[in-house]
């Protein structure tokens, strides 16, 4: 079944549930690593490519689950894990989700593996297929939920990508996951004003994209400073430029896209929330820097 | 009035008018250069401690004015900027206006500038006071208009910040320094809603920070393949994650923000209109990356 070397001995066998894009990516670089690996995918598409370098195709979910101790979960969505699981024995198995959901799916889910009498660890992948085995380009995967589990294992998830372990909270991992692509979400939101307010212009995007990047770059220090803020609850310390200053600003770029034909809905909103700190206590709220916009994001 | 020494004398003489915070950081940075300054400021406050350190002091701001060829404006906003040089004599002036406005606000004033005999520039800053004069935390400004103007006084205005200058068009320093700043407050709103997310958890948003802004970082790589699939038109060349993919990602974003009590009011417009660039036609724009919802923006 796998090839029969003293590497593969020594390495952890695996099984992984899932062949898309990402699991592929995945599967390639445990058996580089020389992990014996089962694999197991609704369609047998992938695997025949994988049995070629040395996997064991499973016929059943369940069949793949009993192949080893660790198994790995990449499927499409929450509806894909249920089916596949539904039929397995996860007895004294340590199951590893690698599927996006939300905290409060992930929580559920570690509640019912475990249940089940598995160990359970959620992850949440921090990286596109290209970037899996390819350290240089940094992909790492968020885990959370069982502590034995990640200690144990955690050599062998290393070497698809990096690993970060940030809790035994099994939901953190998501919660890590979708925060950061929150972020990236709203910065993406904002370089798309930027090229647009720039379009039909005699600006070439090309030439403002290093000024743009390196720029944002520079003003993601404020990350940093944003959480001492939250964690010390003072959002008045060495504010350079202060909320009142910020909101009498906010004319200009509505204006702006307002002369360049563009949309302001992707700003506004951010907008309108420092205006609406500032303007429930002017003489209070107005030294404050933008942390306390994200007061006003609790529902 | 000003030092007169051989330094001194080989610098060029200029005016500044506004004395903010930022007009008394490039003052300070003109003055440690070695510039002959003359200064004006409507209020008196912060002339003083410029004249201790050899600054002229100017009554009016058409004496300021007339001191020298080279007049930087710094005021307020744009109605001090009227007002300051509606009474002096702009004829064979260079005029260097460095308040922030729009681009059009921009393009009107260098008409009337040189209208009234004077050589116009315009200038966005890209820095807060405290970076003035210290290169080593990247202060520049950027300049429009007047490319004889910027050529001759180039050196001179690079004491307090770098110079990009961008074009002839006299609207573009405030173009870059708008779009720039746009993308900022995206980029900020996404950062709001990454730390709303975790708030009353026991995530330490300071153990979240260097996450979040090393991931930010990361994804600022997306700037210049999206200025080349502008330049290109072609939206689908070597696209990771596609449209498609990134729409049937975008419920467990809004399900997430719900769970944890935090308004999608920051996200939902750019998640929609990624869902809208989609649903014009799934087959034709399902294979792009996020780029069309920069089409979408026009108004």
């Amino acid at each position: 079944m796998t090839q029969n070397t003293a590497d593969t001995l020594s390495k952890t066998p695996l099984t992984l549930l899932g062949l898309g894009a990402m699991g592929a990516a995945l599967a390639g670089s445990w058996l580089a690593a020389g992990h014996p690996l089962t694999v197991w995918n609704r369609t047998a598409a992938r695997s025949g490519a994988l049995a070629a370098r040395g996997a064991a195709v499973a016929a059943t979910a369940a069949e793949a689950v009993a192949a080893n101790r660790l198994v790995v979960v990449c499927l499409l969505d929450d509806a894909s894990v249920e089916e596949a699981l539904a039929g397995a024995d996860l007895t004294g198995k340590d199951v590893v989700n690698l599927v996006t959901s939300t905290p409060g799916t992930a929580r559920a889910r570690a509640a019912l593996v475990t249940a089940r009498g598995a160990r359970y660890l959620d992850g949440g992948i921090m990286a596109v297929p290209p970037m899996i085995g390819v350290p240089q380009a940094g992909p790492y995967v968020f885990y959370s939920g069982s502590r034995e589990l990640f200690e144990e294992h955690g050599a062998t998830l290393a070497a698809p990508a990096g690993t970060r372990y940030v809790g035994e909270d099994a939901s953190f991992a998501a919660l890590h996951d979708v925060a950061l692509l929150s972020a990236m979400y709203g910065m993406f939101a904002g370089v798309a004003h930027a090229f647009a307010l720039v379009r039909d212009e005699s600006v070439d995007p090309r030439a403002l994209a290093p000024l743009l990047s390196s720029w944002l770059v520079a003003m993601t220090g404020s990350v940093e400073a944003t959480a001492g803020r939250l964690a010390s609850g003072d959002y008045t310390g060495d504010v350079v430029s202060d909320l009142a200053m910020q909101v009498a600003g906010v004319p200009t770029f509505l204006r702006t896209a307002e002369e360049r034909g563009v949309s302001t809905e992707l700003l506004s909103p951010y907008f309108e929330l420092m205006q609406r700190r500032l303007a429930a206590d002017p003489a209070r709220h107005g030294g404050e820097d933008l942390t306390g916009v994200i007061d006003l994001l609790r529902v």
